[in-house]
Order: structure tokens, then C-alpha cells, then sequence
């Protein structure tokens, strides 16, 4: 299958590329670089070293004969997009090519104004452009667990049947989402769904949740392959960021109470559900909502894991409940429908103090590259009116 | 109360910022002329003869006395939206400034992209600079019932409380807009109801119908004070098109077979929905939604309604049924609640002959003013692959 991948350099991007190719796939990689330039603003870089693209495709063209074509470019550019999909023609696109921090976007209104335009005018664009010249590839966009937020029901996936005064319908699942960021993945899928049923595209919202460790076993089969690792405050999500400040002898910070609950996946979990998305594609016309993620954890529940381990490795961890900078409950219910993906196939890579180990060794590894200054919550989610 | 209206050169704002200065208020309009522009791009105009913003202003003085500010810019400038803010210190925010055309935003990519970036990046700007230099402020923005789509269930007010395997919520109503435009507003909506969680803020969204009628008793008491009369295909509404058809011996034309159901309101009361909501600010951090409109109409109905008056002024008006340029359900269940307005005092104008004939006449005495070719739906919400 001639699978795109959009985003293709990033943390989540290069391991599916990677994945894919090596199922057989003709993988094309677009990106612009916008991740590593993230990095220089915020003067922070990723734990592991990574290769530039083109040493990575050249590597992995030298180690498994499969080319993976690239194209550097940026979403929002009209001309790019058309030259991209109608030179390549994708049957499938995987969509990651987008501003994937919820504090990035909360910096100020700049960042909030940028993450919304970035992501909402890229993803019309792809859209524009399937339509005009790949009417039957079929869009896998990455989504995010946190456009639901934390309702007082069940969440299902994208979708919910209501019963209502004696009526009944089937809606898409009410959204509130907690910070510019979630809400630009927000209006993606009301955007898509919309050009789904009124021109009859094929896509499928991959509501993904947090994704912990690093390496697949592609990206970890030669250095050069490396994927990026991050760990500071505004890019790290929890596990990863948990293990590298208790690798680096800095507390483990949590976020209030730590009750916070959300749905959690295995990096290597996440390539397989987008090659099980790609090889069950949709009808034209349909708009599908997977959630994308293996199990729920609290966030106070997956430091004690990482306490527990990195005390197993004579780190001697400790814990620091930070105010929060977020604006979210730190108690609620939380029960979120995942069973698409597993009737699909999914084996899942559950969390394991062996995958724990590893980062926590990873992370060892590279004390060096560590600035602890960046694990501190730098944004707060608050205006300074309502302090 | 110091009240801002952005927009206030347009259809809707222009008479509004009227009724609030004749109601006493301290009332200030933004606006940077863009729906004049649109008019340019279109080759239209409106039907009345309307004088440019300060002409109106300056008439409305010399009348009452009232003084109106202006101060001519763009939202989506952070720059023009700061001075504003800061300057003013508006006590209310009432918000038209944005594009407001479905059709509009369906010709083509570029239009689709301008409509989304206006509007959201514009009220992005002025939830940041409220936040900063107005925490006070109560946002009045317009929504459009073409938020909600056409659910089969009833539609409620912003909320629906969801009782779901046992357990109860009481979420944001899910949206299925049906355009870019309307998915532009609900990206609002989801971007102001966030900001009033997080930040304290307060606002109501508005979700109007589908506005019918030119004048006000304030427009109307002088004609350098004028509203503007669309009637072309693309910012033209049903009714107000219809008897614009019917007066220049033109088909009154009806999309599909005409059984849309939608919710319309007489702009008299939508002046009047924007006062009510004024003075009656919600707490800081509620986002408080009415659905504005008066009434429920089919298409059909209306345009059988102008057909029966139009006979009676001697017209011979005639009904063509268009292949419908939207996507959209042509039969369908509508139940609409529009009660929170009402029970803050609303006196409806409901649709009557006396109107229809007061629009017909409109039309009739500008004759030489109507472009027929401007009627005709020039849009097609489908894509080339799916005729």
C-alpha cells in the first residue's frame, strides 16, 4: 500500500514510517522540521540522540533495502500539499503532522493562536487535496484521547447513542477538551467528519492517548535509528518524563493530587493500531472514531511505578506534588470505551516494570543530556485575572 | 453600560449598535468594512442604498445626539484587538465580526480556509485580550442554530443532560454543522466555553436562526441610517431572497423539494435578544447558550408565504425547484427549545403578511438595483469526485 506519512520525523511519525516500511509498504515521509525547531525554542532536546531525516531514510535504505521517499515541506502551504498527494497518490495517509502540546499551546496567545491555524489549516488543506486528487485514500488522522475530557459518563469511541424524550439518534460524543491544543484536534474532527459527509471521503480519528517509552524494535535496531525521547515540561508526557527525572536524581513531579486518570499506550502499541486502521480501511462517506490506547492509569499511580522500579536501580526517587498548573479535575470518573482496535487484532504491549526499567536505563544513559531546568511546568493554564 | 459591537457596519450589527445608543448605552463599533469588500468580490450589492459607517454615525448624531465611537481594524490583529479592549474597556462585547456566509465559505479551498482563520483567530484575540484588560467583560457572541445540524432528537440549548448505562452528565449539545462557516462557529463555541472554565471568563453564545427583514425603527427613521438587503445566492437568506425573486418577476428558488426546517427570527428581535442578553450578564466562568430565533419555518413554507403575498400585490411570482446546491436532509425531524430568551422578557414579531408586503415593496422600489444573476445558487458544496 503507498502510505503517507505526514509528520513523518516525529516522535510518533518516524517509528510508523518505520513500521510500515518494513511490513512491506511504500512509505513516503512528509515533514517540516517544526518538532526540532520547537526544541531550539524552548532550549531543550531530546534524551536520546537523533539523526537528521535524511541520514535516518539512508540508513534504513542501507540496512533493509526499502526506500522511503521525503518531502520537506509545511502543510499550510497550499502548493505543497497538492504537489504532495497528487505526485505520490497515497492509498492511505497517516496525519500526524500536527502542534501536539497542550502547554506549547497554552504559552500564550501566540502559541495558542499558531497551534489552531497550524492544525486546523493543514488538515483542510489535506482534505482539499484528497479530494481533488486522491478521492479514495483514506485519511488515518491522529486525534487524542483529551478532546473528550472527563465527563460524568462512559466515553465510547467518537460516537454515542442518546436516547432523549422519548427520540432516539446517534451523535457524535460532546467534546471538552482542556486547552488550545485539544481543541484544535477538536475542530479537525468536526472538520473531517463534515468533508466525510458531504464528499463522501473515508477517514478514520485515531483518539490516541498518552504514549509512554521510545523505541520500536525498528528504531532500535541501529543508532542512526533512534527515536527522540522527550522528557521536559512542555513536550515530556508523564511516564517518559517521570523516568528521566527519577534517572537524573530530580523528584518525580506530579500535577496536584495526581488523580488524574487517562488512557495510556505502549509506543510500539501505536504503529500496529495504524497498520491495523490502514488495512481495514472505511466506505466512502464514513467518518470512524477508534480510541487509541491499552489502559487507564492515574498520574499518581504511574509515579509509584516509577518509584517502585528506579529504587529496584538503587536511584533513590522521590516524589513532588506541584500545583497544578493545568486547570482540570484532579478526581473524577473516568471509563473510556477501547475495544475497536482489539477486534481488529490488537496484542497489547501492556505497562510492565521491564519497559519501565528500560527507560529509567535509557535515561541513565544519557544523564548528560538531561537539562533539569525544563522539567518544571513553565506554563500555567491560568489568566492573570484569576489567579 | 459601555458596550463594543464588532461588526457593527453589518446586517446585523448596524442595527443593533442603533438600539443599544437608543437604549442609552455607551455603545463603540469595530469593524474593518469586509462584508463591503465581499460584496466587491461577489460583483452584489445590497439592495437598499447604504451609506458608508460614517455617514450613519454622523446622521445618527445629529437625530439624537447619541455619539457613536468607530475604530476601523481587523480581529484577527492582535494588535488593533488590544488598543480596542484596552481602550474602550467595553462592560459588554457583542460579537458579529465574522464571516458569516455558508455558501461563502464553501467556493473553494481558500475561501473555506479564510472563513475558518477569521473568525476563530478573531475570537481567540478577544478572549486573550479580555482575559488581560477586561476581566469583566460579558463576550454576547453569535452562534447559528446551523451549529446543532438537524439531530433527531430535539435540540436543546447548548447543553443536554445524558443519562447513559446508569449514570447522568450534563454535556455540551454535539454539533453536526453543515458547512465550513458552521463548523467555524462551533469551533468557537468549543473555544469560548473552554476559556470560561479556565479563565473565569463570561460569555453567551447566541445561536441565531436564520435572520429575516431589513429595518429597525431606528434604520428606518432616516435613510442615511439604512440596513443593508441581501438578496443574492451567496449572503442573500431565504425569505429576504424570496420576496427579492417575487418583486423582480424572477422563480422564487427552493433547494431540493424545501422540506429544511430551520428556525428564523425577525431582526427587530434579534436587537432586541442582544439587549436582553446584555442585561443580563452571566457569573464569571459561565458560558451560558441561548438559541435565538422565534420561530420554526421549511423552506417551502416561507417561499409559499412570499408566493401568496406577492399575489396580492400584483405580482405573478412563480416557485422553481433547484437541485440542491447543499448537502443536506431535505426531510427531517426538527424540535428546536427557544425558551431561555423568551422567559427574560422577549416579545417575538412573528412572520406576517405585514412584513412579507413591507419586504416586497422593498424590493419592488429598487428594482434597478437587483443583479438576477446574483440569484441563482452559484456554490456546490459537493466535490468534482462525488457528482
Amino acid at each position: 500500500m503507498r502510505v503517507l506519512v505526514a509528520g513523518g520525523d516525529g516522535f510518533c511519525g518516524w517509528p510508523t514510517a518505520l513500521y510500515l516500511s518494513a511490513q512491506g509498504h511504500d512509505v513516503f515521509i512528509a515533514d517540516n522540521f517544526s518538532r526540532r525547531r520547537w526544541d531550539e525554542e524552548l532550549g531543550t532536546e531530546s534524551l536520546t540522540r537523533i539523526s537528521d531525516l535524511k541520514t535516518r531514510v539512508a540508513r534504513w535504505k542501507e540496512l533493509t533495502g526499502q526506500e522511503i521517499g521525503v518531502a520537506v515541506g509545511d502543510l499550510t502551504d497550499e502548493r505543497f500539499v497538492h504537489e504532495l498527494i497528487g505526485g505520490f497518490e497515497p492509498e492511505a495517509l497517516v496525519h500526524f503532522a500536527e502542534q501536539r502540546s497542550a502547554p506549547y499551546s497554552m504559552i500564550d496567545r501566540s502559541h495558542a493562536v499558531f497551534t489552531q491555524v497550524n492544525n486546523v489549516v493543514g488538515t483542510i488543506n489535506l482534505l482539499f487535496a484528497i479530494s481533488e486528487l486522491a478521492p479514495g485514500c483514506h485519511l488515518i488522522k491522529l486525534g487524542t484521547m483529551g478532546e473528550y475530557g472527563t465527563p460524568n459518563i462512559d466515553i465510547e469511541e467518537g460516537y454515542i447513542t442518546v436516547q432523549y424524550k422519548g427520540r432516539t439518534d446517534t451523535l457524535p460524543y460532546p467534546k471538552q477538551p482542556g486547552s488550545f491544543y485539544h481543541l484544535s484536534k477538536v475542530h479537525d474532527s468536526h472538520n473531517i467528519m463534515f468533508a466525510c459527509r458531504a464528499w463522501g471521503l473515508r477517514a478514520t480519528d485515531l483518539n490516541q492517548g498518552v504514549v509512554y517509552n521510545v523505541q520500536t524494535a525498528e528504531t532500535a535496531s541501529d543508532s542512526a535509528l533512534t527515536n527522540r525521547y522527550d522528557y521536559d515540561g512542555i513536550f515530556g508526557t508523564a511516564l517518559n518524563r517521570f523516568c528521566a527525572q527519577a534517572a537524573s536524581s530530580n523528584p518525580i513531579t506530579v500535577y496536584g493530587v495526581g488523580g488524574q486518570t487517562r488512557g495510556f499506550i505502549d509506543i510500539r502499541d501505536t504503529v500496529r493500531c495504524i497498520e491495523l486502521a490502514a488495512n481495514n480501511p472505511v466506505e466512502p462517506g464514513e467518518f470512524r472514531v477508534f480510541n487509541q490506547f491499552t489502559e487507564q492509569w492515574s498520574v499518581l499511580q504511574l509515579a509509584r511505578i516509577v518509584e517502585r522500579v528506579a529504587r529496584v536501580l538503587d536511584l533513590e526517587p522521590t516524589l513532588a506534588y506541584l500545583k497544578n498548573p493545568r486547570v482540570e479535575k484532579e478526581k473524577h470518573y473516568y471509563n473510556a470505551a477501547n475495544t475497536r482496535l482489539l477486534d481488529l487484532g490488537l496484542k497489547p504491549h501492556l505497562l510492565n516494570e521491564e519497559t519501565v526499567e528500560r527507560l529509567l536505563l535509557t535515561a541513565m544513559e544519557n544523564w548528560d543530556r538531561i537539562h533539569p531546568e525544563t522539567f518544571a511546568p513553565q506554563v500555567n493554564w491560568r489568566r492573570p485575572h484569576y489567579k
